[in-house]
């Protein structure tokens, strides 16, 4: 064990009740929950850094934090600590200790999103906060589908930006983008070495008018090259979308 | 449509805010909500008979209850107005016009149960209402399964009935019991021609000794010969389980 332990957190969370990753005005953050546990432990205040700033009802199933602290501690210890004081909607899965360098946002190599769609006409008492319901037509999956590949490779998403949002490096590699269904539920999931903010949800949006039948699956490819927020289709509602994992180099790589 | 209509009703349920089936003096019960809004359509009370009464806690994916209607309504309309009374929590997939004999409960000839544990150390934020945590040791699932197994057939389940039920007749026919892992999650599914109260839970306890390694799978065939309710293991958590189906024989048989 270091003098000073660096850990890499692999976090759970229910986004229900929550404000998001970062800190509000208002509200509870994911950010917040975890820095004021982690300041009881230590006795003064910590700073932890995400992978990804997840918005408000968004749910994640393997977020990706680090922190440093200034007392030793083992990573066993650290997780049961950390899950006694946090509430039942948020757990650390995993503590491991890392090298001083290794930060959650900058090292991310991939992260993967999955977005839940609830398309028949009577809602789930399980699903509805957990995905969108569609209640009408029968979206059409293979033309959605079709759609959602033409996303895969190295593309300047600016037509998936949240409007307002002041980034200009708008190109992301995506490396994969599929959407299935099952029955009532239909499940987008796309991995890509990052996300604009919105970018998943209005994605969805997009790949839902083509679903409807009201755009061909080939005008995915005219919305790329727009790069024009209002050609894309609306951003969808926030709780049908879940931060699957964040990956990062192996080690020693 | 007939001039008095009578419907068999499927249901489900997010039972966690809900004080199961039956009304009961406090809390809201499955039963009343139904009614309740029945009685706002007809502007008459009504009585809506389930197939079985899930406890509180308890979900359901598929219920079913009888209806009979003094005022003609056709099965959309009734979903729909039904739907947009009740909460969110509680929905009814389907309605179906059946003859005035059919009744909910006596002409079941086989319900399915589901029961959930989530066996891993630390919980999760998306199971804590539907999935009861065992956070160690992992569980031998195949020893329980060997167990499981040995509940099929027609038995005398006195064993597994809360005690201070008054039935006297404790026999059932079982028609499959399975439990399987995928992950941290263990579902232990049965069918069967009817359940005892309690029966469900109390036979996942006796499951759970079983795979703590307490008690050999064999000793699932001493429980039962014993029909002793202190001889089997304790009734677990109402959260983890689910009223999957309700089967009916087929029309015209």
């Amino acid at each position: 064990m270091r003098e000073v332990p660096h850990f890499k957190l692999t976090l759970a969370y229910d986004g229900t009740a929550l404000v998001g990753w970062q800190r509000q005005a208002e509200g509870t953050a994911i950010q917040q929950l975890l820095e004021d546990v982690l300041a009881i432990l230590e006795g003064a205040p910590v700073t932890v850094h995400g992978a990804g700033r997840t918005d408000a009802g968004v749910h994640a199933l393997g977020q990706v934090a680090s922190v440093t602290l200034a007392r030793a501690i083992d990573a066993q210890t650290l997780t049961r600590a950390m899950n006694a004081h946090l509430p039942e909607t948020v757990r650390v899965l995993d503590a491991v200790e890392m090298p001083p360098a290794f930060h959650a946002r900058f090292d991310a190599v991939a992260k993967t999103y999955r977005y839940r769609i609830w398309n028949t006409p009577v809602s789930s008492p399980f699903e509805r906060y957990y995905a969108w319901h569609v209640p009408d037509p029968q979206l059409d999956v293979p033309a959605m589908a079709l759609a959602a590949r033409a996303l895969e490779g190295r593309h300047d998403f600016a037509s998936f930006q949240a409007s307002g949002s002041p980034t200009t490096m708008t190109v992301r590699e995506i490396f994969s983008s599929a959407i299935t269904r099952d029955g009532a539920l239909i499940t987008y999931e796309v991995s890509g070495e990052g996300f604009l903010r919105h970018m998943v949800r209005s994605i969805v949006g997009t790949l839902v008018e083509v679903g409807r039948g009201r755009k061909p699956p080939e005008w995915m490819r005219e919305v790329i090259a727009s790069r024009s927020r209002i050609e894309a289709g609306r951003t969808v509602p926030p709780h049908g979308l879940v931060l699957v994992k964040v990956d990062y180099p192996a080690p020693g790589r």
